[in-house]
């Protein structure tokens, strides 16, 4: 914040945070906290996102584009922009590329530039493990992740600090990736079991499925009563995780109902017409206390996680404030 | 970065060139060679602009927002992204804020973070100047200013060094504004007359219209034949600064027709039936030699400037390259 009479001739500093710095800065559980508050803020009406922007470049295969919003009660304002390019990897870069960029909201002025790559994995599973607290069964005992891809080892972390899980079973469509969920279990300290879909919702208390799928690979019936279902892959248009009828079936909670109905996972069960947008609550109600979660053992939840741009400046405001504290943050004058 | 290999273990370097340095790095001719080209690059297909996203934040009665896009030929990507905040001047701060952030078309990795104030103030004052110098006649005398604000000075110059003025005559609303246009029109060399509007069009051979006006300013019959008029105040539904039967008479050219029929000052000709989109030509079209300009020494022509995403990347990337050429920009590893 500045003071109105310094400001004037005082230049203005924008924070730097490199990608390398925010491993060593940013976790689990700030991210959590940073993520809930944003859930929230959007709930009472204090934060809202801006439309997405998301453009085939012609160039490099590439997806470009931004996600934004702002904040009223945290004051973070600005967006995340970067997309996929698909040519990376061969490059040894990731091919999801991200940087935050924050403004001013008192002045309009740029305030940092923050590294997006990790910070949008941590604020993915931020998500997925808020849903985990708020409506799956305090007693959940097995975590059942469906994908193994670069995400699904944070999404198992961050899921791991929400309950007293004893096991964790997982699936791949690509079993030989399955080493990925195996090793994260270990870390955690959890045994880990190769297992069947059908047989993942048979002992699964939670459910986390986070991939790139365009049809559904959990079906309705598979899914025992009781179960909370954390879809995480779907963000397009055409992406698809599990059976609509899943969705029918459960209490649906999302991030933003808008973005829920149009290319989250609720997209097939709408346009099917086996849910309405207003079947949806947005966590952020729940968390709030303005909209009942769980209300049985028996119920289903289901959290579509489709991700929103605040997401990304709560996490990365986070990381300026914990950068600055730390003092691994360049300033630069601008 | 982690990364693998050596490729990858090079740190990306983000290239800061801060507002204060673009004076010394930017000036009216670069512009106009940097926004020319895009609009070429605009008219080949080769660039286009994103969606424009513009919002009122709710906060310090700020508009914020982005415009965005990528210039395939010149591996332009990136947006401009900050707003107007009307309390900023009582801080000593400029209301109009803004800054651009470019990214490797390649990767998708951050590349420069550029001060956007001066720029878009040059970048503004370019495509008219392109305007005057692909339609206006090449015998024009009199340099017609309707505007007398900050934005005026600068096209004022970028108009000047198009045609052989020999005088400018100004109006403004609040007249006692007009002295920026006599001290620049000084600073160029010229004489200046402070005029009632309607000699203002009788005298002028080009005129540029730089306003926030909701209204006509200018009446189509006070025009003289074979005048070029430049609009660059309206970028915004509801903003007008000419009669709607100035673009039925005129021949009438813009940056983009997506913008120019939505927002620009053709959109009230549009929405009263006088004019079609088919009816604009794009300015790119011209430079590129695909379109007619000026046909005949009688003829009205008119310039729609709105404002493109693609122009702030032009400009900002090639005052990267003075600022890196010139030892002034700081790189940071990032």
């Amino acid at each position: 914040m500045n003071a109105p009479d310094k400001t004037a001739t005082a230049a203005n500093m924008v924070t730097i945070v490199p990608e390398s710095e925010i491993g060593g800065l940013m976790d689990a559980a700030s991210a959590f906290d940073a993520v809930e508050a944003t859930f929230a803020a959007m709930a009472r009406g204090d934060a809202y996102n801006f439309p997405v922007i998301r453009e085939a470049i012609g160039h490099a295969d590439a997806l470009y584009g931004f996600k934004s919003g702002f904040d009223k009660a945290a004051l973070a304002l600005g967006l995340k922009s970067g997309g996929y390019w698909p040519g990376n990897e061969a490059r040894g870069l990731t091919n999801h590329q991200s940087t935050v960029i924050l403004f001013d909201a008192d002045t309009g002025r740029v305030k940092a530039l923050v590294g997006g790559n990790l910070l949008t994995a941590l604020r993915t599973a931020a998500a997925s493990a808020v849903s985990i607290a708020h409506l799956s069964r305090k007693d959940s005992k097995v975590l059942g992740m469906v994908g193994a891809g670069h995400q699904s080892a944070f999404q198992m972390r961050a899921a791991c600090a929400q309950r007293d899980f004893d096991k964790v079973v997982g699936w791949n469509y690509h079993p030989e990736m399955l080493s990925r969920l195996e090793d994260t279990a270990k870390e955690l300290g959890l045994p880990f079991e190769a297992v069947e879909r059908e047989d993942l919702c048979a002992q699964a208390d939670v459910i986390i499925t986070i991939t790139s799928s365009h049809d559904a690979q959990l079906m309705a019936d598979w899914v025992k009563p009781g179960t909370h279902v954390a879809c995480m892959g779907t963000d397009t248009k055409g992406k698809q995780e599990v059976d609509p009828a899943l969705l029918a079936r459960a209490s649906v909670f999302t991030d933003e109902v808008a973005q829920s109905v149009t290319l989250g996972e609720a997209q097939h069960a709408v346009a099917q017409g086996l849910i309405k947008e207003a079947d949806i609550t947005p966590i952020g109600a729940v968390i709030e206390g303005t909209a009942k979660g769980r209300t049985s053992d028996d119920q289903v939840t289901l959290f579509d996680g489709t991700g929103v741009g605040l997401q990304d400046l709560a996490v990365a405001a986070k990381v300026v404030d914990l950068a600055l504290k730390a003092g691994k943050a360049q300033q630069v004058p601008f």
